[in-house]
């Protein structure tokens, strides 16, 4: 009998996420029963949500508790099914978590992809993140041509997307990043206009140089003064798509807010929270026009893939250090 | 020859205004060519926008300069005309200055009132402050019925209207303001279901109690920690409508922003800055409505005057004590 391996909660990270923070441990695989079907999981996605539920701050979702496996968006291939949504060989996605198995029934807030394609893509470039960045980019940001749309973390996942998105519609796109190499990255690979190292100094005079006609969306993915800074470089109706703020989720104690919000005011601007899953019923349109694109070579894909499921807790502190570039993977298993 | 009594920016106020923040002055009232009429002042209205303009501070519109007469929107009655646009006894508001004589041209940006109507009226109830709260409300806020919506500064000019337009639409309408005895005009006299005195101790509490099914709807007035704390009580897809934030107005240095608005992730909330002006030409409906409600019983006007043109620095400081309710107008002539 082959034993499922999981990775549980052992006590909320302070700061940056340690190995005795989490504990391992090997259960048997659930027998399947009617209208169930068994999982193995191939890859879990690494997100910077998965640090908001360590922790006990308010999230879409409830924290995970201590001694729970931990929580986390993954694809995987049904290898034994008793229900008629799921056939065995489907690549499916769900919050597999981080384990080796995992259930699936009818009622599953799971998504089937054809077995043909490559997994990964099935969180990513045609799965939640796709979904996260055209939606928050098109439906909340609603950028027009001509228009100046900056994107932070913008070699991530999620930024690299909205950025090419951005551009594809007819948009000056600007990205800001963590290094002159990611920079370089996203200019050159991705087709960005510019991309700001905002670890070197004046980021203002920068932000002033790459965007000379003010910033017209701005889609946040770190918070902090960044976001600040961005408050105080907006053009008339200026809207700001708030998809995450890793900069403060290791934090320990809150940061102070952006002082700078009164410039929504004299702009008239919008600053919006968006979840992803709240479009997910848009993914077969969204993935076919990626398709299209990708296909076309306006669109391209870069993953960061690390080997181990022991290795997943590090990987977390990864999207902290800014050592990935595109999406981050964790590979759990061949298949 | 009659004299054209000026108030103007000495220098500019830290804090809270000084007698010595402006000078006085007497010009000869300008003689009107082809084209022009002369404005004689009747009422100047004292809203919170003043103080910013006294500062450096961006905003929509440049600070008043050193030696320049403070900028106030204000109504008067036409004493002499040379133009087609404007007869001699028409009302007429403009930002007419803190001075006894203003004069109008064909491209003013100004708006004639029928000449029977109570002049204070055409920048309150009729006016200015009835397109903001109106507009601000219903275009930006978009309450749906049985919504719960909030304002501060609700025994203020346009808070009490903002309340009270909620309630006709069939929300539930929590004021906040800073005495208990604003607090008991606002639910007395205008109608709110609850007002919460934000200088007593428990205000998380008191906004829990008083908005058992969270916030739809907060229209702000005041910035600073109250919107903070209302940032953690939204319901789903609330509203957050930004009008002003005279806690911060007098501020010498920029106090910190609400570091809730990571909640607007969690709700997929929307925080929107608006200025009323930018709604001018929907003032002939939403007065005709407003005036509807006036004659139903349904909004009530209430509003402090002040006697005297040397005594409107004075009053700029009321609206930070709290010592004002409803609009708050210095008068400067009979008429």
């Amino acid at each position: 009998m082959t034993m499922n391996r999981r990775i549980l909660l052992a006590k909320r990270p302070v700061g940056l996420a340690a190995q005795d923070d989490f504990s391992a441990d090997e259960q048997p695989i659930p027998e399947i029963k009617a209208g169930e079907a068994l999982l193995k999981t191939l890859y879990i996605g690494i997100d910077p949500t998965i640090r908001t539920w360590l922790s006990t701050a308010k999230s879409y979702l409830p924290p995970v508790e201590i001694g729970e496996v931990v929580r986390s968006a993954g694809v995987g291939r049904v290898v034994e099914s008793k229900c008629d949504r799921f056939k065995v060989g489907d690549l499916v996605t769900q919050l597999v978590g981080w384990q080796e198995y995992s259930l699936l029934t009818d009622d599953s807030f799971a998504t089937v992809f054809p077995g043909s394609i490559n997994p990964r893509h099935a969180m990513g470039i045609l799965g939640s993140t796709a979904v996260a960045a055209y939606a928050g980019l098109i439906y909340v940001g609603r950028p027009k041509e001509g228009e100046t749309v900056v994107v932070s973390a913008a070699a991530g996942a999620t930024g690299s997307m909205v950025g090419q998105i951005a551009k594809i519609k007819g948009c000056r796109a600007v990205g800001i990043a963590g290094s002159d190499d990611k920079c370089r990255h996203v200019v050159e690979n991705l087709g960005f206009d510019a991309c700001i190292n905002y670890k070197n100094d004046g980021f203002r005079e920068a932000l002033r140089e790459t965007c000379p006609k003010r910033v017209d969306v701005y889609f946040d993915n770190v918070g902090g003064w960044i976001l600040n800074e961005v408050l105080g470089r907006l053009n008339m109706g200026a809207r700001i798509v708030l998809c995450g703020a890793i900069s403060v989720y290791n934090a320990e104690k809150k940061p102070p807010g952006p002082s700078n919000y009164l410039n929504l005011i004299t702009v008239r601007g919008r600053m919006e929270g968006f979840n992803g899953m709240d479009y997910w019923g848009k993914r077969p349109e969204i993935s076919a026009e990626l398709q299209r694109w990708m296909a076309e070579g306006t669109m391209k894909n870069y993953e960061t893939i690390v080997d181990g499921l022991d290795e997943a807790w590090r990987t977390v502190n990864m999207l902290f250090s800014g050592e990935n570039i595109g999406k981050l993977l964790v590979k759990v298993a061949e298949g």
